[in-house]
C-alpha cells in the first residue's frame, strides 16, 4: 500500500517513506483540482533588486546555508542529463552522398510506418519521421528480433516503430542506402480506421483531419517549407540589424481603421461547459446598449488587423524593426484565398524612403526564396513534380532576375495599350485587379517580379506619404508571377500638417490618432515599410492553391475546429 | 494643371500626358475610398497548376509577348535599387576596439538627439539611433554647416538629425571615438512638450507613453534583449531540428480546458465609429439565449490559452516541433505579474520521455541566456548597473552550473526539514508556492537552477503521463533564482486507455477530445514538452520587475491602449 504512493522516480538516492503524508492526502481536497499548465506569474513584487546569487556567494548569514547546500545536493539532487538530438532520417539520408557514408553503421531510427510489403522471405518497411520527405527503407528477414510483430499484423501503416540495424547500400534504384533491420519494436499500434492510408485522399478531406494531415507527404513538405520561410525571415531581418517587435494582438485603439474586426470580450457569459448564454446576463446601460465599461478592457476591444502603426512607434526609436505575428479579418469570405486568422510580416525602416522600401522588400523576398531552394531541395522537387510543374524554375527566376519598378501611371498606360480584353476596366484612378497585375508580371515583363509604385491617393491608406503631385502617394505593390500582389508597402506620411490634413479630409478623428501623430511631433523621420501575408508567401513558395492548406489549423467562417 | 496630375516618379523614362484620364477621374467615385493595406488574397482559384514561367519561356503563342516584354522593360521599367544597410552607431562603436579602427573615416549617422550641451565655442550632441545603448558623441564648431540650426534652438532633445563628419579619437573618457561634425541637418524638430526629457521619469509614467518609451535607455535595452532572446529561441530549436508550428489563436475547440478565456465574436454590433451597441441587435434564440449559430464560427470561439495540444498533433508527425506565439488569459488580475496577452514558447518532442524533456529545457535555457550574454554585453552591463546588481553573475551561473533535478516528494521532505517558516503550508499533495520554489533554488541549492519532477497528479493537468505509482505524473517545473518557476513541462499520457480513464475520472467529455485521442489511436508515441512564458524569460534576463515593462504594448484589465 505504501509502495503505491511512492513516486516512480529513479532519481532519489535515499528513498524514504511517504506514509506520514497519507493522513493529510485527500482526493476531495479542493486544491487537488486538475489544472492546465500553470499561468506564468512573473516574479513577486518583493523580489525587486534583490540579488540572490551575490547574497549566497557572499554568505550574509548563510554560512549555514552553504553547508545545507552541499548536503542537499548530495542527498537529493542529481544532474539533469545532456540534451542529445535524436538521429533522424534526414541526417541519415541527407547530405551529398545520400547516406553512402554511413554504410556499415549500426543505428536506431524511430518513426511511423508508411508502407509494409512482404516478398517471399523479405519484408520491406518504409518508415518516416517527418524530418524529411523521403522514408527510410527497412529490409527485414524473418530472423530479425521482433519479426513476430510483423507476422501478427501489428506493423501497419501509421504504426510507430523503432528499428535497429545496419545501414547498407540499397539494391533498389529509389535510394542509395537502406536499413538492414536487426530488431523492430512496435511502439504504438495503429487502428484500422486510420484515415491516412496509402491511397491518395483529397485535400478537402484532409482539412477535416487537420490533426493527422501533417503525416502526409504534401502537408509534411508544406510544414517544412513554411518553417524554412519563417526562419529565413528572422535570419534576413536579424542579419540586417532589424529588431523583432511583438505588435499587440488585442487592441482597443481607435486608429486601426477599416477592415472587419473580431470583437474580444468577456461580457458574454459563455464557457466551454455550456453554450447557453443568456442575453439578459450581458451588462447593459439604461438605454439598452451594451455596457462596455464592464468589459475586460473597459471599452470595446478587437483583434488586430495590422501591427504597422505599432511598428512605426518602435522604428522611430530603434531605427529598423519588424513584426511577425498573427492578424485577423472577420470577413465573411469563404474562399480559397481568405483566412480569418493569418500571420503577417511587417518591417518598418526609419530614415528610409520608398526606394529603400522597395530595395528591402526585393532583398527580403530573394533571400527567403533562395533559402528555401537551398535548404528544402527534396520538398521543392516534390512540389515541382506533384503540385506545380516548373515551380523551381519560377522561384529561381525570382532569385536571379532583377526586379523592375514602374509607376502606376505607366502601368495604366501599359495596360491600356495591351492587346488584351480585361474583365475589369483599366482607368487611371482605379485599383489594379489580379488580372491586371498578373498580365504585367507574367506577360508584359515575361515572368519578372515587378513593383508598381505611386498609386492614386484615393485608393490607398491615409498614412501613405503624399507625392509632390498632390495626387499620388508613395505606395508600392510587388507583383509576382502566379500570385499577383505579394507585398504591399509605402513610405509613411511623416509631415504632421500633411497627415492631419489628410485625416481631416477623410473625416477621421484626430484625437484617436494622438499617439500616432506624436511620432510626427517629436523628431519625425522619413520612414517606410511593407507588409506580407505569410501564408501567401508559403503558397508562392509551394504552389499550393488553397490558402487553408498552408497553415496548420485554418480559421474561416464556420470553421475553428481543433 | 496637367502637371499637377503627373505622379512625382523619378523613374519614368518617357513621361507622357495623363490628361486623357482626367475626364474619368472623379473624387466622388465610391471606388476611391481610403483603404488600409489590401487584404492578402492568396491567388485566384483558376491559377491552379498553371506555370507561367514555363509558358513564357517556351512562348506558346507569345512570340509577340516576348517582343512586348523587351519593349516594355525598356520603355517603362527600371531596376529596383540594391538594399543597403544603414550605417548604425552599433557598427561604428561596436567591436573590440570600440571604433578606434574607424578613426579618420568620413561618415553620416542618422538618429535622435539625446542631449545637447554647449561649451564656449564647442557644442556636444549625443545622438542615439536605437542600434545600441550608447550614443555617438558629436562635436561641432560654429563653422560646421548647419550650425545655425543649433543657434536657432532646433537641435533639442528628441529631434531627429543627420550628422556628417569624421571619426576622431575622443578626448573624453566615456568613449574611445567621437564624430567631428562637418554638417548637421535637422530632419524633424521636437516640440517642447516631448515627455522623454533627460530627467529620469518613472516607469509607471512611461507606461502611459508606450509609443515613446522605447526611446529611453531602459526600454531600448529591453527591446534589444527581448529581440535577442526571441532570435536565440528560433536558433536553438532550428539548429536542433525542430519545426516551428503556428498554433491557432482563435479556437472553438472544446478541449482547451480550464483557464479564463476571451470570447471572440462578431455577434455584438460594434465598430470603431461608435461604441453604441444595442443589446437587442444581438441575435438570440427563442429562449433568450445568445444564438451562437449566427456567430462567425457558428459556435462560441475563444482566444487560445496554450498551443500545446495542437503542437502535439504536429510532433506526432514531424517528430520535434515548437510553437512561439501569443496566448491569452482573461483573468482579472491587475498585478505586476500578469498579462492578458503574452507570448509562449511550447516545444514538443516525439519519442521522448521526461528525462529528454528536462534535458531539452535545460539546454534551451542555457543557450538563450548565453546568447544574450554574448550578444548584448552593453545592455546587460546597463541592467547590472541600473536594474539588478549582479544580474550578469546570476545569468552566468545559469549557463555554467549544472542543473539539478529532484522528485517532488524529496522536495517536500527538504522543505519540511528546512529551518524556515513558510507562509503557505508544506504538505505532500499541495502545490509548491513561490516561497518554496525560491527557497529550494536560492537557498537549499545555492543559486542553482533546480528541476522538480513527479508531482502528485491531482495538482497537474489531465494530459500528463501517470507514473507507475499511480499517484504522481511525469511533470517537471524548472525553478530558477529570483523568478521561481520559469518552465513547466511534462511527458504526455500516450496510452489511450489511461488517458480515457483520466478524462472520465475528471468528468471531461471524451467526445470533445476526439482528435487529441486520435493521436493515441494511430501510432501513439511517448512524447513530452514544456512551456515557457516569453515575457517571464525577458524578466529573468533583464531583471525588470514589472511584466508590463518587458512587452511593447501590455494588455491588462482596463488597459488595451495603443
Amino acid at each position: 500500500m505504501a509502495a503505491a504512493f511512492l513516486p516512480a522516480t529513479t532519481l532519489r538516492l535515499t528513498p524514504f517513506s511517504t506514509l506520514r503524508f497519507l493522513s493529510s492526502f485527500h482526493l476531495s481536497n479542493p486544491l487537488f483540482r486538475p489544472q492546465r499548465r500553470p499561468i506564468p506569474e512573473g516574479f513577486p513584487a518583493n523580489a525587486r533588486r534583490r540579488c540572490f546569487c551575490t547574497a549566497v556567494s557572499e554568505s550574509p548569514g548563510s554560512g549555514e546555508g552553504k553547508k545545507v547546500d552541499n548536503r542537499y545536493e548530495n542527498r537529493f539532487g542529481s544532474k539533469v542529463g545532456e540534451f542529445r538530438r535524436k538521429l533522424k532520417i534526414a541526417e541519415v539520408k541527407g547530405g551529398a552522398d545520400q547516406g553512402l557514408g554511413r554504410v556499415g553503421q549500426s543505428l536506431s531510427i524511430m518513426g511511423w510506418v508508411r508502407t509494409l510489403r512482404s516478398q517471399s522471405s523479405v519484408t520491406f518497411i518504409e518508415i518516416n519521421d517527418g524530418s524529411c520527405l523521403s522514408n527510410l527503407q527497412c529490409v527485414m528477414n524473418p530472423d530479425a528480433e521482433g519479426y513476430d510483430q510483423v507476422e501478427s499484423g501489428s506493423v501497419l501503416t501509421g504504426a510507430s516503430i523503432t528499428v535497429q540495424g545496419t545501414i547498407v547500400a540499397s539494391q533498389g534504384t529509389k535510394q542509395k542506402v537502406e536499413l538492414k533491420v536487426e530488431k523492430i519494436i512496435v511502439v504504438g499500434k495503429c487502428e484500422s480506421s486510420y484515415p491516412i492510408q496509402k491511397k491518395r485522399v483529397s485535400r478537402e478531406f484532409l482539412r477535416t483531419k487537420a490533426h493527422l494531415r501533417p503525416r502526409t507527404n504534401t502537408f509534411g513538405a508544406v510544414a517544412r517549407v513554411r518553417n524554412a520561410l519563417a526562419y529565413a525571415t528572422h535570419k534576413f531581418f536579424q542579419e540586417s540589424g532589424f529588431v523583432w517587435v511583438a505588435s499587440p494582438i488585442i487592441t482597443a485603439s481607435d486608429c486601426e481603421g477599416a477592415g472587419e474586426q473580431f470583437c474580444v470580450t468577456t461580457l458574454i457569459p459563455s464557457s466551454h461547459e455550456t453554450t447557453d448564454s443568456s442575453i439578459d446576463a450581458i451588462p447593459k446601460t439604461k438605454g439598452g446598449l451594451v455596457d462596455w465599461s464592464q468589459d475586460f478592457f473597459g471599452k470595446p476591444a478587437f483583434l488586430t488587423v495590422s501591427g504597422q502603426l505599432n511598428g512605426e512607434t518602435y522604428a522611430t526609436a530603434l531605427s529598423d524593426v519588424y513584426t511577425f505575428g498573427p492578424t485577423f479579418r472577420a470577413e465573411n469570405s469563404n474562399t480559397s484565398r481568405h483566412l480569418a486568422e493569418f500571420w503577417m510580416i511587417e518591417p518598418e525602416l526609419a530614415f528610409a524612403d520608398l526606394n529603400d522600401d522597395m530595395a528591402c522588400a526585393t532583398a527580403y523576398l530573394q533571400y527567403v526564396v533562395k533559402y528555401v531552394l537551398d535548404n528544402c531541395k527534396e520538398d521543392m522537387e516534390f512540389f515541382d513534380t506533384w503540385i506545380e510543374k516548373g515551380i523551381i524554375h519560377r522561384l529561381s527566376d525570382v532569385v536571379e532576375k532583377e526586379f523592375l519598378q514602374l509607376g502606376y501611371t505607366d502601368a495604366i498606360e501599359l495596360l491600356l495599350k495591351a492587346n488584351k480584353k480585361f474583365e475589369f476596366p483599366v482607368k487611371w484612378g482605379l485599383d489594379l485587379q489580379s488580372e491586371h497585375e498578373r498580365y504585367i508580371t507574367e506577360e508584359a515583363f515575361g515572368g519578372r517580379p515587378v513593383i508598381i509604385r505611386d498609386y492614386p491617393k484615393e485608393i490607398k491608406a491615409f498614412y501613405m506619404r503624399e507625392n509632390d503631385d498632390g495626387k499620388t502617394v508613395a505606395a508600392m505593390d510587388m507583383l509576382v508571377p502566379r500570385i499577383g500582389e505579394l507585398i504591399g508597402g509605402s513610405q509613411r506620411e511623416e509631415r504632421l500638417e500633411v497627415l492631419e490634413a489628410r485625416l481631416d479630409e477623410l473625416k477621421l478623428d484626430k484625437e484617436s490618432y494622438w499617439w500616432y501623430l506624436d511620432l510626427r511631433r517629436y523628431g519625425s523621420v522619413p520612414h517606410a515599410g511593407f507588409g506580407l501575408g505569410f501564408e501567401r508567401l508559403v503558397q508562392f513558395a509551394t504552389g499550393i492553391d488553397n490558402i487553408r492548406d498552408v497553415i496548420p489549423f485554418p480559421r474561416s467562417p464556420g470553421s475553428a475546429e481543433f
